[in-house]
């Protein structure tokens, strides 16, 4: 089994950058880990997309629906390389066993539900308009498909090393389009990366795909990332990770000669409110929910709820510190979130009820920490509507559920917005609701927002500043969207065109 | 039947802005034509944002589907409407009548169209995940509808009073979507713009909807625009028009504080591939059909064929400058067309086959012009790769059909392009078809790219900068969802959800 080497992946080989030198930090000793990997410079950036332009034109020939055997055998090779993979993202994240078991059955299972999802004759969004001769005007033949837009540049996420990196969501979504993919992998975990990336590449030689259908770029700092969202061949952009981050890309995309789209998820407040009448019925129950989903993944979640609002809101607080003084300290990803995150957290005026822990023990951990705030605080203090990746939350204490409403226009767009209610508050929970549409692609009844269902249904997305467009998903199925765009062919008879684009001529689908 | 009377539509009433005045031009006689009309000032179209948000938040508490009658009504007031508004779109834009009545049937069918999408059980794409509490991890309840963004600027195109203006494609498929419409008349026909606008102001008084579901701004300058593009309410921009303004509203949207989507449709180049075995079968019949799409509306589509390239150029050129020299001077739309197109054409090192043509008649005219290049001047000349606004085209004379790629590859991003082929030619094309698919949205056999079909398989967009927007199309029933976005309830119940959003829950379709 292979064990990481200090390697990305070009040309379907193994490759090593000219640039700066960098090691991974174990997270939970403080020491470096695996070997020195060495970062991707512009012109050898620039190479891999060039190779990714001739992997689109090269596959675009053959036979339809090619990407979803591949889809099956990238899943098959991080099944067969799955005790390797675990011990190394074990080692750069400081991630639990249990979870990165977890995270790998998800990125194998999302691989394969998308491979099913290239094989369903709804793939594409075929729709034939037959001509009407005698229509005024004429109406000719149009058979509209979508098709992959061009090679994809995917950043992966340090919090995910597997379900949301080299792999992950973003790649398997790229691939199931069509397009080729250009992975910056995240200097946080290069070796984990190093071994997903070779099954990837490992798949596209077994599939007998273009070598360039898939490149794995090491970098350590921000010039290997600029590099690819410049790259002329690069058509869109999937990211996971920092508002900073995402927002710089999004510039650097919109100042290129031919712009392209950024798909960014950039963090997310998630409030989570809870009427007085939950608090009457099972405040212990709900507080407890929200204690292990706040502190899961020692909180570095993007859909970790980092606000609670309540007229219950010290009583809640109090029942929520006193669990989260239990709490072993989590260990953080890197140096940067911990130091983030100790800068971000301490918020004037505000309670903390957490007690303080000056002793969180080796490595980069930090103890949850809870604070109790009022609307006027809410009005007051812009970092209280900041997300804070790592275990901190806020609780608000309302003076009245009339104020739910008020609460909710002051807060961010966010990935989700979770409302805890009992039938008797539904029919004055109306408005909330339509507040709550407005502001999270998701709305969860009585649940807790972390943990993101990978199916048709799931909206993983909402209004800026959560995503850089909230039409569309980064989790499910519909994911794939973001890297299709339509065209419709016009009296093409089928003989002009290659076979790829044949599927624009088999469906049977009128409108 | 109402006269134009120099006013815009707010709240359902009259409205005229206090700021400058100006009036329409009639192009084919330059006189000033209708009366006169007032500017809204920044404040005045900040009101009526505000105002349109009120409208979304009370329209999405109606009964599901209340966009369908809204517009119905409008075509149907459009239809009552229908002798003003063609005198007085004649007046102020100089389209012939004949042109003019076939946008408005297209735009009353448009309409029609959107309704009937409308009521459609698809409408929305719902999609129901059920819950697996099996699974691993457990999979809760997951419903998935895309609900309108909110509300809307759409910018009215010079060239299409009726069908891309105030109440056109954007417009109806904002409407459609459920969001409330915010129109920017142009201000080349401010007279038209009055007249379908209090068409739709009354329809939508008639369905008992907000005033704020519509309001039409007038404005001379670009500062009504602009305060449009960046109010905070406002979610989305559809606009028609020029690659400049296209670029500088994408930035004024991209710098605000919420960032929101142009969906901007910037004109278009439009090639046209001619084989040698076409010109050997029916050369005469090829010319006469560009010659005819090519001066349509005196060139002022965005679909215009603008660019021809075959190995019989010169031929092709000769024969259609014969054709050309016959067409009479067609009417430019406003002085700035004209000035554009008189700057823009004059484009040194190219042979001008058409006949130099000094007397054009009183108003705002041009003669057509057809210039003959070679591969060398389109590497050497970025004039003859722009789109130039009016009856303007180059052939391109190829020494050889393998230079069929270069040349696709030199061209920039077009809504459409076109070949004609002989079967004979099929084979060969296949690599010319892909070039073609990652130039434009819409392919065209043996046919002219002017004359948009309004159906579900159209494609209207493509590749920057002919849209801001290649996943999207902003003609046909997709062009909803330029102005939707997805929203997931995990397990709410029906009760906690207002009669809109349960959409969501009616629908029957898994995944």
């Amino acid at each position: 089994m292979r064990a990481a080497q200090g390697t990305g992946f070009v040309a379907g080989n193994e490759y090593r950058g000219r640039g700066q030198a960098f090691r991974a930090l174990d997270p939970a000793t403080g020491d470096t880990t695996g070997p020195e990997f060495t970062t991707c410079e512009p012109d050898e950036v620039a190479e891999a997309a060039k190779l990714a332009w001739t992997a689109f034109e090269t596959n675009r020939e053959r036979p339809e629906r090619w990407q979803a055997p591949l889809l099956r055998e990238i899943a098959s090779r991080l099944g067969d390389a799955r005790e390797a993979v675990l011990a190394t993202a074990r080692a750069e994240t400081g991630i639990s066993s249990a979870r990165l078991e977890g995270e790998l059955a998800r990125t194998r299972n999302q691989l394969l539900g998308f491979a099913d999802v290239v094989e369903r004759e709804a793939f594409g969004e075929p729709v034939h308009d037959e001509a009407d001769p005698e229509a005024t005007p004429p109406r000719p033949d149009l058979r509209r498909v979508l098709i992959p837009i061009g090679p994809v540049a995917v950043f992966g996420a340090s919090n995910f090393p597997l379900a949301f990196s080299v792999a992950g969501g973003d790649t398997a979504a790229a691939l199931a389009a069509g397009c080729p993919v250009l992975v910056k992998a995240h200097p946080s975990h290069p070796g984990t990366s190093e071994l997903v990336g070779a099954c990837v590449a490992e798949a596209v030689a077994a599939c007998g795909l273009h070598p360039g259908t898939f490149a794995l770029l090491q970098g350590a700092g921000n010039e290997t990332g600029s590099a690819l969202v410049t790259a002329p061949e690069v058509r869109a952009v999937g990211f996971t990770g920092s508002f900073g981050g995402g927002r710089a890309l999004t510039a650097l995309a919109a100042e290129r000669p031919r712009p392209i789209p950024v798909f960014a998820e950039m963090g997310s407040l998630n409030p989570m409110f809870v009427t007085a009448a939950v608090a009457r019925e099972r405040l212990d129950s709900v507080v407890q929910g929200f204690v292990t989903s706040m502190t899961f993944g020692a909180g570095q979640l993007c859909t970790k709820p980092g606000v609670v609002l309540t007229t219950e809101g010290r009583e809640f607080a109090t029942r929520a510190a006193a669990l989260l003084d239990e709490v072993e300290p989590g260990i953080l990803l890197n140096q940067a979130t911990k130091d983030a995150f100790e800068a971000g957290t301490r918020i004037s005026g505000v309670e903390v009820l957490t007690k303080p822990c000056t002793e969180t023990g080796e490595g980069l951990r930090a103890a949850p920490v809870l604070v109790l705030a009022t609307l006027a605080d809410l009005r007051r203090e812009p970092a209280l509507l900041e997300e804070h990746f790592g275990p901190f939350a806020v609780v608000v204490d309302l003076d009245s559920e009339d104020d739910f409403a008020e609460a909710a226009s002051l807060l961010p767009g966010s990935l989700t917005a979770t409302v805890h209610s009992e039938p008797e508050d539904h029919e004055r929970l109306g408005p909330l609701v339509f507040e709550l549409v407005e502001l999270a692609g998701r709305i969860v009844h009585n649940g807790y927002p972390t943990g993101v269902s990978v199916s048709g249904a799931q909206t993983h997305g909402g209004p800026f500043p959560a995503s850089s467009d909230s039409a569309h998903t980064s989790v499910g199925w519909t994911a794939i969207r973001r890297f299709q765009r339509p065209v419709t062919f016009q009296d093409v008879p089928e003989t002009l065109l290659p076979p790829v684009l044949r599927t624009a001529l088999l469906f049977k689908e009128e409108q």
